[in-house]
Order: structure tokens, then C-alpha cells, then sequence
């Protein structure tokens, strides 16, 4: 029988067992003093490092993730100084904040991983972060890490706050895009070049591919905050073309953030890993305040036109 | 010279003064005591009937816009009853929660009523609120209903969270999408649904019109908030056709949430009111926190791994 400890199962989890593994990330998942346990040994380990890919649905991330599983594993290495058979995959799937139904994107190829020992797959829902990547999914890295796991990767749909979400979570974030979608990034231009350190054209033997590239080009030109610029590749996930290229370009990435940026990297990291907790915090404290008394009588007096919502909200937040 | 006093813009701008009125929104936009002082008077009268139109960049929302204005002051009421010779059109720019960098539709068209004294422009930037719709948009509607309009244009690129913003701010939400782009709102197929009263696809006499309203009708048998079920809507806003039609079923959501649907409207909005105010006010807490040296230590724990970021965020909370 399975042991039920948080201490236990981590050991457990770093001697193999996928069982272990998998009721470690339901805790953090499902919160409450077993989540609070994990993740208080979870965050003593060192975090692995994350790679982050995100992108419209249908842009072939899924397929992307599993030709570059393969690559990682047959390299076997970053840089040949920190081995690892091992690699983990977080599919996250976006819901609505208000009904919490799924998208659910093509899983499928990643499926003939799923019976591999060398990898472990989870999906994990999204919600009530305001739209943003739940609190879980940085947890679960944690854990992974914990659990012995170097690299892990981290799909995402590109949604909002999603994608800035998912950015500071990560160490190397990659947007997938596809030949022809100029139109489709051109409306979250700002967002894409907070967030992207590689941008990937997938899908790149389809028409439209020069005309996507130039975009990009001309997005980069416009100004990123990323210094150096965010290299352009192609592939084709479907065949595997240029995946050795984009996890070289991982792997150069990963010299910056390990290197020269490491200690400007591991602040950014921290403060947003304090900052998402003290947002789900303070965004509790709301939810009390709506189910008191004091919050129907300011709804109220909102609805009479006796107060405005600053004067409703000092009113609340005064009492607390 | 122009008064500076929100009491005496306000009666101003009741007056037909767009100068005042300009200020006023200045006012609600830079925040301190002159934006409390507007928001408590503006708050005090009954909000103007606000109409949200959202939808991706290109999908023709302010060509739209323009033809819903045309009608709307042909028309010169909603049942009758109300008479309005004045539209208020707010344009809302999303922009990085970072970098600030807005990205500017085409207002090309819209230019047409600058002029026109039946009908006032603004367009605003929105940030701050994760990503969601700046707090300065509902006051801005309501400064507009102080100062006599019956009724608001919002028009805003619906991305994430804003989506969701712009429908809690608005009596009538309408998502505009073109023939063809089923796949792009399969991405969102939750927020889509949860906001629109009224799906509208524009430039209808494009190719794809039918598998768009095939999947437009296929999403809402899945399962819409919405009762009655949002109708779906067919227009040319380059050429005016349909504006007429859209313009009839504005009016006829406005019966339901004038009508029957009148209390829960009015509450549900209210809330939303509230606790975008408490957010940003938690929110700021955070920014106060963060710049403190207890938070300091606390990222420096995080980073050596003697903290983890809920112990972290805890000690911070307990401190204020």
C-alpha cells in the first residue's frame, strides 16, 4: 500500500513510483494541509529547469513537445554536466473562470510517451486566478523537481494572462505560431514580446511561412524587453524537422539564465512565485467579504445610487 | 476659463460642454481626489444603457460601432420612451500589463462623428487590472450618464480577462467574429460563451459565412448562461447592411434586462462593480507590500529555499 505522508511519498516519487508522483500533484492540486505539506518540502529542492510552450490551439504544440521529449532524451543532457533520463510534461488546459469547462487539445501523438519510464505526463487544469495558470502548476513543477526530475516541460494555449503566467513560471518560454497568423498574434503583439524567449514557426512547409516570419521580425524590431533578441525557427513537428535546432537554441537560452542572468532570473522567479500566492490570498479574502453581511448592504447601496464602489470597497476593506 | 471643480464639470458638462466632459474622463483616468470626487457624483446617477461590442482585431468592430451610431441616433430612442439625441463611444485599447503599449485599431472611420456634436469619442487605455479592463471604463460610463447620455458604445478587442470585464461593465455584450474563423474562437469557446447576448458576424458576404454560423450554433447547443439563447447575427458594417437588425435585437435584449431580468442585472452588475474596485485594492496592497523589506527577505528565502512561496505570503499578510 501506498504511503499517504507527503515526506514519504516525495522519497517514493524520487526512487521511481509514478504512483507516488502522481498523489503528490493531487494534493497540490486539490489543496488544503496536504498541499501545504508537499509543497513546503517541494520548494527545498532546487526547481528543474522549465521550458514553457505556448500558442494558439492547433498550432502543433502538443507534437512540438513530443518531438522535443525525444531530442532531450536522446541527448541526455543540457550541457553534459547535469544528466537526466528523465523528463516531465505539464499539459495545461485552460478553463473559464466561471465554468470551468476544459479545452482539451490533441494529446494523442504525446500518448506513445505515456507508457515510457523515461517520461511522465500529467494534464492539469486552470482556473480561478482570474484566467491565469492555476497555483498547482507551479507547485507541480516543484514537485517534479523534488522528485529528481531536471527538465520539465510545460504546454499551455496561449490565452491572456495565461501566457504571462506561464512566462514567469518558466525559465525558457518558446511561442508556437504558424505560417500565416500574422493577423491572429498582430491582436496580442505586447503580450508576445513580453513573454517569448524563442519564437517557433511550426508547421513551416505551409504557404505563408515568409510573410509570418517577416511579421515577427518586424514585431521584434518594434522593441523586446529580451536581450538578446528572441531567435525565429522553423519546423515541422509532424516530421521532427528542426527540433535539434530549437533545443540547441533551448540549450543556449538556458546558458543566459544559468549564467550572466541567473541571479536578476531566480529574483524575477521568486517575486512571481510570492506575488501568484499573495494575489490567490488577497482574492480570498474578496470571496469572505462577498458572503458577509456588510458586502449585501454596500451591493445595496451600490444599486440606490447612495454610495460608488470606492467608498463601498474602503467601507469593506476598513473591517477586515 | 474652464472650471476644475468635478461638481461644476459635471453640470457643465450636463450643458453640452466636451470640454468638461474630456476633463472629467481625464479625471477618472489619473486617479486622486479628483477622480474620487467625480466617480462619488457620477455614481449617484443612474448608469447610462451601455453596449459592449468585442471580438478580435479586424473583425470590423468600429466600422460596426460606426453604423450603430448612425442608427441609434436615427432611431432617437430605445421603446420610445427614452429619448436620446447624444451616443457616447468609448474605445478601449488593450495594452500590456507591462510595457503599457496600447495597440490602435483602425478609428478611420469613426473620425466621421468626431465632429458631429450628437456623439462623443474617447478612446481609452487600459492597464493595471491583470490584464482586464481598466477601472477608469466604468467610471468613465458613468461620468457619461452624469452628463445626460442614455446610452454608451464600448467597444474593446476581447482578450482574456477584458472580455469578461467588458460584459460585467455592459447591459448588452455583442461578439463580432467573420466568416472563417471558427478555429480562432474554438480557443475561447468558454469566455464567448459566458459573455455574449448577441453574436454578430460581420462581413458577412465573405466566404465561410455558413460553417461560422454552423459552428457559432454548435457551440451555443453545447451549452450557453445565457436565456434566452443569443441570437446570431449576420452584417456588412462596410455597407450598413444589418445594422438595422442588430440594432432591433440590442433593443430587445435591452427589454429582458430592463424588464424581467431587471433586479438580477442591476445585482450582478453592482457586484462586479464592487469587487473590481476590492481587487484593485488588494492588488495595490501587494504593491505596497512588495516594496517593503520584509518582502525583500522573504524573495531571499524563497530563492535559498527556506521558505516556500505560502509561508512566504503568509508572513507577509500577517504583518499588515
Amino acid at each position: 500500500m501506498i504511503a499517504r505522508d507527503p515526506d514519504e511519498l516525495i522519497a517514493e516519487a524520487a526512487r521511481g513510483s509514478r504512483t507516488a508522483l502522481a498523489r503528490l500533484i493531487t494534493y497540490v492540486e486539490s489543496g488544503g494541509s496536504r498541499q501545504r505539506a508537499t509543497v513546503s518540502r517541494a520548494y527545498a529542492t532546487p526547481a528543474p529547469y522549465v521550458v514553457g510552450l505556448t500558442g494558439p490551439p492547433g498550432a502543433g504544440k502538443s507534437t512540438l513537445t513530443d518531438q522535443l521529449i525525444k531530442t532531450a532524451l536522446e541527448s541526455g543532457s543540457f550541457d553534459g554536466a547535469q544528466p537526466f533520463d528523465q523528463v516531465g510534461v505539464l499539459c495545461v488546459d485552460p478553463s473559464s473562470p466561471f465554468t470551468g469547462g476544459a479545452i482539451l487539445g490533441d494529446r494523442i501523438r504525446m500518448q506513445d510517451h505515456a507508457t515510457n519510464e523515461h517520461v511522465f505526463i500529467r494534464s492539469m487544469a486552470t482556473r480561478g486566478h482570474l484566467g491565469g495558470l492555476s497555483l498547482a502548476v507551479p507547485d507541480a513543477i516543484r514537485v517534479l523537481g523534488a522528485a529528481g526530475f531536471s527538465v520539465v516541460f510545460v504546454e499551455t494555449v496561449g490565452v491572456g494572462q495565461m501566457e504571462v503566467d506561464i512566462a514567469s513560471a518558466a525559465d525558457t518560454t518558446i511561442v508556437v505560431t504558424n505560417p500565416g497568423w500574422g493577423d491572429s498574434m498582430q491582436a496580442n503583439k505586447a503580450g508576445l514580446l513580453e513573454v517569448a524567449d524563442i519564437f517557433v514557426i511550426n508547421k513551416a512547409d505551409r504557404a505563408g511561412l515568409r510573410e509570418t516570419r517577416r511579421d515577427l521580425e518586424q514585431m521584434l524590431e518594434l522593441g523586446t524587453a529580451k536581450e538578446p533578441r528572441p531567435p525565429i525557427l522553423e519546423t515541422v513537428a509532424s516530421s521532427g524537422a528542426g527540433a535539434g535546432e530549437l533545443w540547441r537554441a533551448i540549450i543556449e537560452h538556458r546558458r543566459l539564465v544559468t549564467g550572466t542572468q541567473q541571479d536578476h532570473h531566480r529574483a524575477a522567479q521568486a517575486r512571481a512565485e510570492l506575488d501568484r500566492v499573495l494575489s490567490v490570498m488577497l482574492r480570498a479574502r474578496i470571496g469572505e467579504l462577498a458572503e458577509g453581511a456588510a458586502y449585501t448592504e454596500q451591493v445595496a447601496a451600490l444599486i440606490d445610487g447612495r454610495t460608488d464602489p470606492y467608498r463601498a470597497a474602503e467601507a469593506l476593506l476598513s473591517e477586515t
